[in-house]
């Protein structure tokens, strides 16, 4: 199975740009169902699927070894039947139900393939409104500034930092987590109650830009994401359709621009 | 509040070891409330807890403004008025309920505190039984073997790697994903359907060691867990309960030994 995607991304460097395929690693939900009750929904990335439903059960306590497994098989999509995002494990007990506190949802937005996370994502989120213009020597600064900032990260070596700065580069609001979608989450409530003008800032992510924090920086309305580390494909899908920028591998003088580059300024990027 | 922990570590380098303090990040379960009804289990760094409650109301799309917020408050943990574990968020309509389907439940072995959590993980698991000892060398060996077999990290930058060695540094199965608990459970899931003898293996994880990676090796009896990265304050203390080794910062000729060095041959490490 596919695991990762060819997307168009404006790569720049220094003072130079140009539109080029990339690879990006794939994100696509999976449901897990057990006896044909539904069990888990979690972004993986797609291969391998039979192998993540077998461990999840075992390191979830379910099923204690091989014997207990009868079948395990992809169940169609009655709308799209290309996709295999449903996987359903057959257990010898036939019978046995899995109690619904033991119910594990990764996100509550996910939906059973893409196109059905994004669908309702899309009612969830408007498009981005801002006119936020930034330059590119403001963006080669942000992991520097975020870094400076940072308390922590030199101490344990252990834990992501998320800041928000606004058009000029000035720090707004950071918080750090051990997880990276905790740190998203601590700087856009922070953001909420202080009464942030979000709209009109950069939010800067020590880790991966993926599907959850694309989903929250589109949710509170942020413009321009940007990320030391990899996009996924559906965070740029996302990113895409609803109007958001956003920037990966950015560090030292370079960058790549997936989705949106007309806000950034300057040295004329190549659209 | 504190965010960093200093534990005792072996650190190895090269031919020689020494027992130093080191700090690694805390992390610890936070239950959101809404109206005083569960919302949510997350393993999270203390500190700006409130900002990470509203967030997650936020990002979720509970709320929409912070007009709607009321008050922000640490429930006391009745056995453990100490801990700092439990927010309730009292919205101005107070008598607004939130529907089940929208529960979000990090983890389902996740407890109200780091002690509940580490009771219900030795309820579900065994201590280690384990006779592998390994080698310097060998461990040293074993982020270069990984990337090596890894096919798509060098085209996409952003998936995460999980290897399952054998005692003599053989690699038994790898698998990759955007997710590091997908990677974990796919290696473990095709152990348990290929039948491999988990309880003499070696994982060696691309990310960080978190809670999630540490209690899975532990359901799965492994007995050796290395990452390039850094081990969080809850996993060690689980591995150290429960006999697991585990090694952080396993990078070039070096690395950290949080729990059990005994395992590790040759050299004589100071425990």
């Amino acid at each position: 199975m596919r695991d990762s995607s060819r997307v168009s991304v404006v790569k720049v460097e220094e003072t130079q740009s140009q539109r080029v395929d990339d690879d990006v690693v794939i994100e696509e939900p999976l449901e897990i169902r057990v006896n044909g009750d539904s069990l888990s929904v979690t972004m993986r990335t797609p291969g391998d699927d039979f192998d993540l439903a077998v461990g999840l059960l075992w390191t979830e306590g379910i099923i204690r070894s091989r014997d207990e497994i009868g079948t395990i098989a992809y169940c169609p999509d009655e709308e799209q039947p290309e996709l295999k995002n449903i996987v359903n494990v057959v257990l010898v007990d036939t019978t046995r139900k899995i109690e619904s506190s033991r119910r594990l949802w990764s996100n509550s937005s996910c939906g059973l393939c893409g196109k059905a996370t994004l669908e309702s994502i899309h009612q969830v989120c408007q498009p981005v409104a801002s006119s936020i213009v930034i330059s590119r020597e403001l963006l080669f600064s942000l992991p520097s500034r975020l870094r400076q900032a940072q308390a922590n990260f030199e101490r344990t070596g252990g834990i992501h930092a998320v800041g928000l700065f606004d058009e000029q580069g000035s720090l707004l609001v950071l918080r750090e987590d051990i997880g990276r979608h905790n740190a998203v989450d601590k700087v856009l409530g922070a953001a909420l109650v202080g009464g942030l003008p979000v709209s009109e800032t950069i939010m800067m992510v020590s880790g991966r830009l993926g599907f959850e924090i694309a989903q929250k920086a589109l949710v509170a309305g942020i413009p321009v994401v940007a990320s030391i580390s990899a996009a996924s494909s559906l965070a740029i899908e996302l990113a895409n359709d609803l109007g958001m920028t956003t920037i990966g591998f950015l560090r030292g003088r370079s960058m790549n621009v997936y989705s949106h580059p007309e806000r950034i300024a300057a040295g004329g990027i190549t659209a």
